[in-house]
């Protein structure tokens, strides 16, 4: 539906504007965005300053069942890390059906609406039946997380998992990965059939070999064929170098790291949304900005996982693009993810405001701008920030939260950033115009919450 | 007020028990927790799971003015870190005069208790009229805290600073620094005359000694002398190690690093809160460790400044007590600073759960029972937890809350520290038995809130 809004102050790509006045058409986009003119009696008003939505450039919906259920050290020689967490997550997936998913992913739509994010990235590798045999319709699960996002009212990018073997070097998968598994051929039928579907809600599709870890080079030669046949822009995810043993790994097998195996076998470019990208060296940095690819941080499950920090000074300094993602659902609050983001490289580097330039001092505002662009990429969605052609997807801060009150519009957005505490300021979330979170709440809050506490204590009950 | 609560689950010193009653007298000491036992028609109900509140054991009021203010790029040079930070300190602080100081305090004193802070140590440096010269009352910037924590209802141990110099070896103190002077016998004279005003209202005095930097050793030792005759059991707070340009100097001044160089000339016990420790050698750890002292961590304050990690393992293996503190309160909340604690630990060692034990498998239980005995302990109250002869520090999770509802109350636990996002899950909070967070909010959220925000604008007007 068509509609116009009027803000007081606007962050545009150039920077804040005054009086802004959108409106958008019936498929939801920009058709203008005009600072300086009074509002329009139709027009209605934002509640605070109107920031662009950020995409979920990386998530996992299901894991928001594990959210709190893995902090405690479950081995008793306390060697617990990435690769014990992930055990206790196989545990958990394995009972999850399609109307399981259907209830968690829409409860955690709800939550991303109300934390500012508009498009959701899923990265989707829980195909099969608990038994690991396919579902009748072996969209089954996809279908699920298609249907949440029409729920909720958030846009999605669904990309299907190719995932293939164990480790590196082919090695044979384990029992808790038998939910995962597909063929090349299946993987890309799938792929042609949810396309179709998910245009219908104006959604995305793209593909994403799960890592180099559980697809080997033969099959990503002939999935990256087979998804360019169909669509030439499909996104492309995968995750890489998230964890040093995985970096070790690569070179025992390969002789190089992961990222730049991937750069001299696979035609990386801006379709690319390269997935945490923790360990990178020099070169592999140099090569990964030069791609146009995404990096797809996700600082709170990075930190939640132990997994290391990226080096965003030298990946900034080298041209490359990032935004981020709530990967394990652990946290969701694109406010929050920012902020880890900056304050991890204050801690490694002993500075301030390390994500800060010259063209751009305020380190809240760039950080948006930033994750706005990178997530619009790698989402494939025209979703670039407040601008004609691009969605209204829009986020208004509530400027009468104690935390922004009375403060110029870069220092209530550095407020909602870094000094709201656990009293969001967010006050409205629109996703092509529409409304979906209204004083900071979705409506379907308390029926998606009621959903997701049901399902979750029969699944645990289930355990 | 005397009364009594029951709770279905709630976190005593040895771990969760269920069906506790507890009963407090008109002191609000706790004269009776007993598991096991149905409610009494009298009994209130707690909510949800029962936990110890915890003391905020570094608080500077003054800062939450700052909040959200200082995170941009101030010099062109980008040579932004802790001490240009500090400067823009300054600058905030020299506006504030004892009713904007109270102003400021009851909101953050309000936000700390919906946080699930029940006490407040503050380390109170403003104490001069903005022209450096002493106030009429030279504790009138005292009792403006003393004011606002009574009208919040949060406990406060004060801790009037001792600030002399202006770096090691008796440097000039610059012009930011005026407001912060005093002599040792004055500073002695207004420790006398605060306890007197602070016992009236059940709340605690101590000193802190500002750093190295800012106190010489004649001094150092004067006011120590001067403070044990008092009370021989005062808490002594001191800034220490924060940063690694301190610790440079202090080994220029005196051979030595900082911690180092006070366990040789002060006796440093039980009494002592050493803030901040974040750059300890090993020998500092070991032999601060054994000296009894709580090492006062503020996670998100020396992530936002980009101070640095504390070595927590080694502190912890050392037998080393800690508590955390809200310092610049850039944040204001004691689950963010746990999660904060675990997270920094867990991104420099590649580990999870890196702050569990053996014993404590949990790791969020273990850091609630170590926060609250530190806390306890620097801030010389008797709130170490939900016991007999304990005040009535109380803080319930809500039970119905999405990320908690259906699950054990360990699990309750880490969802509220891990996985609750913007949302808190603190339903109530009680001082000393009395009810003062009620659903989530302080009786004096609006007011206090619209008080800040007044005095915030009128501040920034003037700048």
């Amino acid at each position: 539906m068509s509609g116009s809004l009027h803000a007081a102050q606007a962050l545009l790509p150039g920077g804040w504007a005054a009086e802004v006045r959108l409106r958008w058409d019936a498929a939801g986009r920009l058709t203008e965005v005009r600072p300086g003119v009074a509002a329009d009696p139709a027009d209605e008003r934002a509640p605070g300053p109107l920031l662009p939505g950020i995409a979920n450039l990386h998530a996992h919906a299901f894991q928001r069942l594990l959210a709190g259920l893995t902090e405690y050290r479950a081995d008793e020689g306390g060697d617990d890390s990435f690769w014990s967490w992930r055990a206790l997550m196989y545990r958990h997936a394995a009972r999850i059906d399609p109307a399981a998913l259907e209830a968690i992913a829409t409860w955690l739509y709800v939550e991303m609406l109300e934390a500012g994010y508009t498009t959701v990235c899923e990265f989707h590798y829980l195909h099969n039946a608990p038994d690991g045999r396919p579902y009748a319709d072996d969209g089954a699960m996809a279908r699920a997380l298609l249907r949440a996002a029409r729920r909720a009212g958030i846009a999605i990018t669904l990309l299907p998992v190719l995932y293939q073997q164990g480790g590196f070097g082919a090695r044979p998968t384990g029992p808790g990965q038998a939910r995962f598994l597909r063929g090349t051929a299946a993987l890309l039928r799938l792929f042609e059939s949810l396309r179709a579907e998910a245009a219908a809600q104006g959604a995305r599709c793209g593909i994403a070999p799960h890592s180099l870890r559980a697809v080997g080079p033969a099959a990503l030669r002939e999935v990256l064929a087979g998804v360019a046949a169909i669509d030439a822009h499909a996104p492309i995810h995968i995750h890489i170098a998230e964890q040093r043993a995985e970096v070790e790994d690569c070179r025992a097998w390969s002789g190089q790291r992961p990222l730049a195996w991937l750069l001299d076998h696979a035609e990386v470019d801006a379709r690319w949304c390269l997935v945490h990208a923790t360990h990178l060296d020099a070169d592999e940095i140099r090569r990964g900005a030069a791609s146009g690819a995404v990096a797809g941080l996700c600082p709170t499950t990075e930190a939640n996982l132990g997994d290391g920090l990226f080096d965003l000074p030298a990946w900034s300094a080298a041209g490359g693009r990032w935004g981020i993602g709530s990967d394990s659902q652990v946290t969701v609050d694109a406010a929050q993810e920012l902020l880890w983001l900056e304050y991890g490289q204050r801690l490694a580097s002993g500075r301030r405001n390390v994500a800060a330039t010259t063209q751009q001092p305020q380190v809240a505002a760039h950080l948006v701008q930033q994750a706005v662009a990178g997530g619009a990429q790698a989402s494939g969605r025209a979703a670039a920030g407040i601008a004609v052609g691009q969605q209204a997807d829009l986020v208004a801060l509530d400027a009468g939260h104690p935390a922004l009150a009375g403060l110029a519009p870069d220092a209530m957005l550095a407020s909602h950033l870094f000094a709201s505490s656990r009293r969001s300021a967010l006050a409205e979330v629109r996703v092509g115009g529409r409304r979906l979170v209204h004083g900071g709440r979705h409506a379907l809050h308390d029926a998606a919450a009621a959903a997701f506490i049901a399902c979750r204590r029969r699944l645990l009950a289930a355990a």
